[in-house]
């Protein structure tokens, strides 16, 4: 049904990537027919689509152009963060993010990382809950094994083969969503004191629970299109004693870059080289804009280095708290980790998902969400253009539902964060995604909703609130 | 409804702990129908059923007596664990108890620390569940407030009222099972390294959490009737800087004994002399047979070093896996342990349990569940006495569903586990309740369920196979 969707959002992300430049001509429904296996109809409402969304041009007889350019703001620029180990801070930022729940604090939330979850292709997943939870006997009400339960993992096993994995069910161990797999990865492979390198910005969940085991975080230079800079993990390999890499290769949160196969195949070789462990986070890979989605470091992990870690949190609900870890040759520990961490996840989310996934209501599901957030994803970053300041930077995403943007140095978010509870709005300052606490003239914006006037209203107030501030201190 | 159940249970123990001895006249139904403000009536159903389980015997005119005393096996002997901190082991032991679900393997798990979860009062509960699972809003299907639901939150500080606590709900965490709540509890006191103080035998959760982190056990003897030595404690106080004590003082796991108030007065003002923290655990405290329930070391609590940490586990399903933790003093770091363990608790299971809370059906419940424990705990040691040999020693658990029973030095249950594969019946072997492996010669029996032919059969099975052992190895 939103096969043209699929296809109109991989065309649009390889414009983005400068494939095809404004002006070039795109190739020939005929073309992409074959090379995509879908009909010639399918070729031509994907080119549609791109039409309406203002992307490509028609010419009679000769097929379909690249627009000229839209006025879309510049990328942010590379992390530079310093490359040694440091302890990691920014904890009473991150609580302040995760103290408030909607409901009580009236807040509206742009800075958290919620997807929407109000799409009626969720209905199947409840009506499995509701109807699961009436059954009074042990598979649901008691302790379940501790690696999971079995319909799911083989769900999971299933899933994962579209990412470029063979893994079999009794690889994947159930956590209690993807921070305790990247917890208990952490810790199955890392003691205090040891070094971890991250990307940066990065996820402030991994690195808090970096502090909380007393480990050191070696933030990356990362760039907002390719990812973790290779050349520069190469230096601190040699120059630091580093037990693991962590990183988000697909949809990366907060940057929304995808990093390019190659890539992938070169940070896995430095890992083997130098003998480290890879913990990969996979949480947004099935909501990449682009189809097939892309394959994870995993698929091309021969000797088991690489702990792969996700979650049904961004793709269907977080409230369901399961997640998975494919542990390689960690296994054992990781089992450890989760025992004295949960005991053991939940029976009944795992059950509802394992007949949600088996009764084939993901892929459509993800489908929908695909599309919705490429469409959102436009009119946020169209917002930010129209509504901020010029100087103001903004990433790409090629997936998922967060945006990266960047103001001039010397901007602080935490303080705009204080300066919009007035107006009930807390976005996420930039200083949480950095070990260090860099990174404070940036925000995320989160824009998984559907555009509704409300959040256009938010975005303004941002922006002239940013607008602002940086007339106050400029 | 069963207000003599809760008196008689009352009386027996009473009977058991030896306050009154075979013989001696028991109170008149006048003085405890004043006693315990309930009507005379009440007081005569008690004694009536006290007379059918053969504990009182009426005398024409005079009143009760205590029956003279049925044959019940010796007490188990008091713990005796080398008095230093050791590196916890048996990982592979506790993996071996977890890793089967009840549904696959077809085993009978005597060995598995379950509640009945098939009484009709958890109906209400289940029918919460269903209800709530319909609704598609953010609160059931995000990220909820990393402290947990507000409204669960009140319930639960309201029920702490009952074990002497006055805790406001702010004070409160809400963990995925008590599993969360002590993991968190010693991370947020320790350090890898620490010395942490243990009631022996232990669940083995705590222990190896403890090994998990790369901290030490010191475990101390414990007296199967009144607990944890007090003695031994201040000598290792002396010795050793011990930074935490973890116990369960009421209706400990394994050996069912329920502290006195005065240890537990006397425990805390050790560890403020010495200035340590009390990780209690006190999940099975509802569940004790006599009414009303047991205060908690917490309730003494002056200074917030105590951290209490239970769930609903086992007075109402595991499968929730929903726990708190009152932290004290340490709320922040537990915070912090929570945020990088699970992100946050389920909201689903937490705003079912707040309603059914609410609405009144838990003390229905735990009534029926004390009552239901109480009579197969009695069941439970009949059949021990009957089916195992003479010089087998068995705990008299004044509350939960847990029977300790100990063979001569020299048995094996790790061998009998195995040898009992072949029947498909599982026991807990004592080993793993020991962070050094002692009580290789003890096991631990499960008597939530009804009793049930099955289970008389299992316990035969059991019995007969302990003597073909001990008399192979004798
Ligand atoms: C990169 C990344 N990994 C993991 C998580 C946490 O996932 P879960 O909710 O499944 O624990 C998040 C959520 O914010 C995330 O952004
Ligand atoms: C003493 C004790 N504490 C905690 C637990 C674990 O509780 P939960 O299932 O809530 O994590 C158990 C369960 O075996 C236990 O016996």
């Amino acid at each position: 049904m939103t096969l043209y969707i699929d296809l109109a959002t991989l065309i649009s992300s390889r414009i983005e990537q400068g494939l095809y430049r404004p002006g070039d001509r795109l190739p020939s429904v005929r073309a992409l027919s074959i090379e995509h296996g879908v009909s010639l109809s399918t070729v031509q409402q994907a080119y549609r689509h791109l039409e309406d969304q203002g992307m490509a041009t028609p010419k009679p007889k000769s097929g379909y152009f690249v627009s000229p350019q839209r006025k879309v703001p510049a990328l942010p620029q590379v992390g530079r963060p310093a490359l040694r180990p440091v302890e990691v801070s920014q904890w009473d930022q991150v609580l302040d993010q995760i103290s408030h729940s909607p409901e009580h604090s009236g807040l509206l939330q742009l800075g958290r990382g919620r997807p929407d979850i109000t799409a009626p292709t969720l209905k199947p997943l409840l009506r499995s809950l509701s109807r699961l939870s009436r059954r009074q006997d042990a598979s649901v009400l008691t302790y379940g094994c501790i690696r999971g339960e079995q319909s799911l993992r083989q769900q999971i096993s299933r899933l994962m083969i579209d990412s470029g994995c063979q893994i079999p069910f009794e690889e994947i161990v159930v956590t209690t969503g993807c921070h305790e797999a990247l917890s208990a990865a952490i810790r199955a492979i890392c003691q205090p004191g040891d070094i971890v390198a991250v990307d940066s910005p990065s996820f402030h969940g991994v690195m808090q629970a970096l502090k909380g085991f007393g480990m050191k975080a070696l933030e990356l230079p990362t760039d907002p299109i390719t990812g973790i800079n290779l050349d520069a993990l190469k230096m601190a390999l040699e120059q630091w004693p580093i037990k693991a890499i962590q990183l988000t290769p697909n949809c990366n949160n907060p940057l929304g870059y995808i990093m390019p196969d190659a890539n992938k195949r070169a940070l896995l070789d430095l890992a083997q080289r130098y003998d480290v462990a890879i913990i990969e986070d996979d949480v947004y890979g099935e909501l990449a804009f682009s189809y097939p989605r892309p394959r994870t470091i995993k698929s091309y992990d021969r000797d088991g280095r690489v702990l792969l870690c996700s979650s049904f949190s961004k793709t269907l609900a977080p409230g369901l708290r399961v997640g998975w870890i494919a542990p390689g040759r960690y296994q054992e520990q990781v089992l450890h980790m989760k025992y004295m961490g949960t005991g053991s996840t939940a029976q009944l989310p795992q059950l509802a998902l394992a007949e949600f996934l088996a009764a084939g209501h993901y892929e459509p599901h993800l489908r929908r969400m695909r599309s919705q957030y490429a469409q959102s994803r436009d009119q946020m970053i169209d917002w930010v253009s129209r509504y901020f300041p010029s100087e103001t930077r903004v990433s790409r995403p090629l997936g998922s539902f967060m945006l990266w943007v960047e103001l001039p140095t010397g901007f602080d978010s935490v303080y705009l964060n204080q300066a919009l509870l007035e107006h009930k709005i807390q976005i996420a300052p930039g200083s949480i995604f950095s070990a260090a606490g860099k990174y404070r003239n940036c925000l995320r914006i989160n824009y998984a909703s559907k555009a509704t006037d409300e959040i256009e209203n938010a975005v303004r107030i941002v922006g002239e609130t940013v607008a602002r501030l940086l007339n106050e201190t400029g």
